[in-house]
């Protein structure tokens, strides 16, 4: 059994390994057609879509998946026009391959840049929403990668599919139909196995619960990036227009309270508490937000509940929320410090000192002045798409977008340049 | 034992992470008066230095150190005065924290750019060279970043001593002490613990063999930068100019024969081979170096031994030298492709299109045009200096410096602004 996983796994790898000169090298022009090419099949074909997703969806009612569960694997038409719209999206983006920065002339004459190549191999493991399929694929293949796509087993013919019409996108332009495959198994030692490949498989990137996210940091030799939880802040400075404070606290909380990108504990400097708290709270209780307050928040507030020290380091992902009031930015830096996750923290502020301390002292991935923790994504941030937001700091840090699927070498023009 | 050497990692890397906001906030002023007191604590403690380097001498000698070995590890005036003179170059450098870059207005007026922040607690595990103690702390340090030191057990007092001059100069200008420590122990089970330590140890920088650094990668769930093994090529094309390619070629493999940046294998084009080899072999021989070549060589020239498949992917780190006629560029790359290890290759052409196509297919960490393969290194690229060469993609790729110590996080500006 364990033979043969490795054997699958070895198949998909050099299959793909095989492939990444190719790609690599693929001009911007033969990428695009084949995303142009998808963005058509995915309309055109999508009876073949509804029929795969048919499949899932019965499976998924027979195995009594949860209704959210449900909704994130339907597809209809409205979706699978957005899917198609996506793609047209990356067709727009600025291919980053080839792109030379900080070309610079040395005094021994020899001129030194730094241009942008593709990573190779990436397995991206990720969960129900079949939609991540397309997304990441067409990702991938503008940036000249190549993709191993292990998608949620919910959406196992749904994936097939989309996967499908990828690599006849891709010979449809002469490029290898290789250049994207789907890890079609529900075999977990097949995924084991691959995360091993140094060599064959450049990237892994688990896309899902923290426990997926812990037992492929611990199996892998390949580098992983991870995305953690997000235990998002908004901090209300003393010095803080309180209308402004309000509605972004608002809007972070609730907009969406399901994303990684929501807050869940809010900080109020001590000496605007008891002016913010009438203005703000009522309108999370009507918007049927809990509320969990340290002491001084419970004095105020009553109907707040007292928060354990668990509140602070937790991601509700639920209208929810912690509220704490601190003494002063030193004491929100440090609360954050010992809680946050290191994901995106806001500070609503006039302040200019407090502006520039928060931001400078402050290293979560995203950190904002007078704006709301829903924009840290890739899309608000401007690069175009996302495949994720990393929550370590190595290769990329907050959302990745087609640059941060890059690598960059040293380019070096001489004119007989030798070593003394 | 084992819960012993988790208590001592723990340790070390709790001390450590602790002065990561300290670090990661010091001004330059700050960092760079440390770096002047190092330098001057060098020069003015030099008889605890040699003190110290004498122990691990007399060691050395017991144990029946090798040659090589024990002169790696031998300071002396002209060495620590090199590495003094190293720390005041790593003073002159930028500091790469807080500098902010690609800073756009979006659409609905957030201003979004990317700050660089240090990545942390960094565990660098290396061999006997002491030098390597003071250029990774000096360069840790400018970078705001924290060092877990572990040299190898040769050099155990020598740098013992180097990081206690460093901690001392962290102290006297006011920065905690404990912002560079030692690993100071032989025992693996520690180390092994501490590339474990998620959330407390930020990355891992292995320098050393090939068993060192696949072992530490196979233990560690921290992310891991690899510097894996250097088979440099360089190729000489049809259009090349034949005194250069000459000079190159021997530049590359002669001038320091041992280092990961030398030449190992030498491609000729087919109707070049019969011009240069009897220009450039005599060259090799008189300097002692021993040709290995593929059947047209050793036609062109019967001295030569024929080469083995395996010497196609050998680091000889020595004066041996394997050559191979190819038909033409296709087959040049087709050869680095197969047998490469990423590392440095150089192309010595005339032909514009030929110079085109090597620089983008050629996905080494350095590449290069009418240059010798010796200039892939830090200094040589501007960085200044380095703290190892990544032959993975992941985070960096070639020579590490200050920039590459760090990671960016998203900075926004807002004035209010909330999604909608």
């Amino acid at each position: 059994m364990s033979a043969t996983a490795a054997q699958v796994a070895d198949g998909l790898a050099s299959t793909a390994a095989a492939c990444r000169a190719r790609l690599a090298a693929a001009t911007t022009e033969e990428k695009n057609a084949a995303l142009l090419a998808l963005s058509r099949r995915l309309v055109e074909e999508r009876g073949r879509i509804l029929e795969a997703n048919a499949k899932d969806l019965d499976a998924g009612q027979a195995s009594g998946l949860s209704k959210a569960l449900m909704d994130r694997l339907k597809l209809d038409d409205r979706r699978i026009n957005a899917m198609a719209e996506g793609v047209r999206q990356i067709i727009a983006l600025p291919d980053p391959i080839g792109a030379v920065d900080s070309l610079v002339r040395r005094p021994n004459g020899l001129q030194v840049g730094r241009m942008r190549i593709p990573l190779g191999v990436i397995c991206i493991i990720y969960e129900s929403r079949p939609n991540v399929t397309v997304d990441a694929g067409a990702l991938c293949l503008k940036s000249g990668n190549v993709p191993l796509l292990k998608g949620g087993k919910e959406a196992f013919h749904s994936n097939g599919v989309l996967v499908e019409l990828m690599r006849e996108s891709l010979a449809e332009v002469g490029l290898p139909a290789d250049g994207i495959q789907a890890v079609a198994t529900s075999d977990r030692a097949v995924t084991d196995e691959l995360v091993q490949l140094e060599g064959k498989v450049d990237l892994v990137i688990p896309r899902g619960g923290e426990g997926l996210i812990r037992h492929i940091t611990a199996t892998a030799t390949v580098p992983v990036i991870q995305h953690y939880k997000g235990v998002c802040h908004v901090y209300v400075d003393a010095d803080a227009d309180l209308a402004t404070a309000s509605d972004i606290a608002f809007n972070a909380k609730v907009q969406r309270p399901g994303v990684c990108n929501a807050m869940e504990t809010l900080l109020i400097a001590r000496p605007v508490a008891q002016t913010l708290v009438p203005q703000l709270f009522p309108r999370f209780e009507e918007a049927g937000v809990r509320l969990r307050g340290d002491r001084a928040i419970v004095e105020l507030w009553p109907s707040a509940e007292p928060a354990t020290d668990e509140d602070w380091g937790t991601e509700y992902l639920d209208l929810v929320l912690s509220v704490a009031v601190v003494d002063d930015i030193d004491a929100a830096i440090a609360h954050i410090g010992t809680y946050g996750s290191g994901h995106t923290e806001a500070i609503v502020t006039n302040n200019y000192a407090a502006s520039q301390r928060f931001m400078r002292e402050v290293n979560s991935s995203c950190v904002l002045v007078n704006a709301s923790t829903r924009f840290n994504d890739g899309f608000e941030l401007g690069l175009g798409a996302e495949i994720g937001i990393s929550t370590t700091k190595m290769h990329a840090y907050g959302p990745m977008g087609l640059e941060e699927l890059t690598a960059r070498k040293f380019v070096v023009f001489g004119g007989g340049q030798i070593r003394t």
